[in-house]
């Protein structure tokens, strides 16, 4: 166990895993790599359109008769239709609840704080934490009712370890996701259901090209040296580190420098290779800290010549006038 | 600057200060403790009749007949309410909006995952996040619209650091703020805005009277060793962190190592100190993890007794029962 020998490795073979955000990008990508593997599927997602493109997609990576894939149209950001969608897929897969949930659906939308609207800022937090934590609620009393120890795994973000401008209505909801995962990891221990987490940076996928629509250009400078992934390269990640048993896991060195300066009390995976990125960590971390901090500051100007563009100085106090009932 | 030498110290002394959750624990011992520094004082908090008596007891901490302490009646978990009572307690002060936000509201509700209610459970984040980060949100508005060069300082919690059985609701929230206070001290420096963030450990207030209600045994087990903090140690370690202007601030010794294996990319405070507690956090940490790791496994056969005993078995399948529309 000490340096992960002796693991019995997780094989999806025959189980049925259930998959939101499957009909694009990372969960798409999963499905495809666990049909491959010789799992049941379950995809969700909002648009049916997209999901039976998909659900194509995945077909042509069968290896057996007997897999069984299937689409689900659901919305996920509240309790009842995140338990309809579990509902809808347990019956759909002979009455049995999902193996392992793999909860990859969410979206970004960064922007200025001082610009950002009330309800975008609350959007934030819905297609960033709730659209997951519902799924993750239902699924543990389930297993936990039903003696079930399976898995269930979270998708935040290299903004769930760290953040820096133009994130603050995405990372929030990305570390609330670690702060239940850790929770989780621990409380789940009671019933043999195993909580992993996993921190992708930048993907190469239609989520990217949303949020890059709003991306404020200090935002984007500072991304500009990033190495993105493709889908296909998460999904592999992903899946070789639930196939581990990591808690946390990553898919590039620069979001495994960031675990490192901010695992919290999250089990290592490989001791010695964490241990030796904790001292990467201790010197790298504060080094790219002060270079972005710099960043910034030697944005001001421009960034108040925007804002002044923009009309945001010419209504002094509208925030705190009163709301109309 | 490098070991915070010759940084000028914050001095309260004249400005407007103003605090949420300011009726009792941390809140009023902060009001008092600045009070006596000289600063003038707007408390926030939702019952009149408690505002009333704190008023009274930050008065005798009075040092001079100019300074003003006023009181004010609001709920803080939406936007609208947030931004009118900023309104009143700037109006309340010759129409000067303070220059230091303390956001000491929240409180905490532990329970088992697999227990909570689908309202107790979005309570987690409204009352651990969002009577903060709104309160937040309108204040860098105005600070950034009218060139104010104040001072946000969050409180979240140990348990925004790491987390374990029990914390389900109440972690993903505290970890959320820390995700935004990250995002704010990043972006807020576009308008010399500084951000805090304060992670008390247990402190003994009504708050936490409260929070034991409801306590899981396990819960309550692990922390048994714990040694808590008075709101008044808890005020004063506040207070002298942003004081200093550390992004980071802890109380005890305990979070200052929990800190410091999950600092992400915070600045340290004293670069001396926090390398050594970071070394420290390498061994103790995982130590402390699998102990309370050990903890909960052994707890497993009580824990299935106590659920079987509430009847959490004998409706097999009910999260999954369709939901009346």
């Amino acid at each position: 166990m000490f340096l992960g020998i002796g693991k019995k490795k997780w094989d999806p073979k025959g189980k049925h895993v259930y998959i939101t955000g499957g009909s694009q990008g990372l969960g798409l990508a999963l499905a495809k790599l666990l049909a491959k593997k010789g799992a049941n599927i379950s995809i969700v997602a909002r648009t049916q359109s997209k999901l039976d493109t998909a659900l194509k997609e995945v077909e042509t990576f069968r290896t057996s008769p007997t897999q069984s894939f299937q689409a689900f149209s659901y919305s996920l950001s509240t309790a009842p239709s995140s338990a309809a969608a579990l509902a809808a897929a347990t019956a759909g897969h002979n009455d049995t609840f999902p193996d392992a949930i793999f909860c990859c659906a969410g979206s970004a939308k960064p922007s200025y704080f001082v610009e950002m609207k009330e309800a975008e800022y609350e959007e934030g937090m819905r297609s960033g934490y709730w659209t997951q934590a519902w799924t993750a609620w239902v699924t543990a009393k389930e297993m936990a009712k039903t003696g079930k120890k399976g898995k269930i795994v979270f998708v935040s973000s290299t903004l769930g370890l760290m953040s820096f401008v133009g994130w603050a209505s995405y990372s929030p909801a990305k570390h609330a996701m670690r702060g239940l995962a850790e929770a989780l990891r621990s409380e789940l221990l009671l019933y043999g259901i195993s909580t992993h987490i996993f921190f992708p940076s930048t993907m190469y996928t239609p989520g990217y090209e949303e949020e890059n629509k709003t991306k404020p250009s200090i935002t984007r400078e500072i991304e500009s040296t990033d190495k993105g992934l493709t889908a296909e390269q998460a999904a592999e990640s992903l899946f070789k580190g639930v196939e581990r048993g990591d808690f946390h896991i990553t898919a590039d060195l620069i979001t495994n420098i960031f675990k490192a300066s901010s695992r919290g009390n999250a089990p290592r995976g490989n001791w010695m290779v964490d241990t030796l990125l904790d001292i990467v960590a201790l010197v790298a971390v504060p080094i790219w800290r002060r270079s972005v901090d710099k960043q910034v500051l030697a944005h001001r100007e421009e960034h108040t010549a925007y804002l002044r563009n923009k009309g945001f100085f010419d209504v002094p106090s509208s925030t705190l006038a009163p709301e109309p009932c």
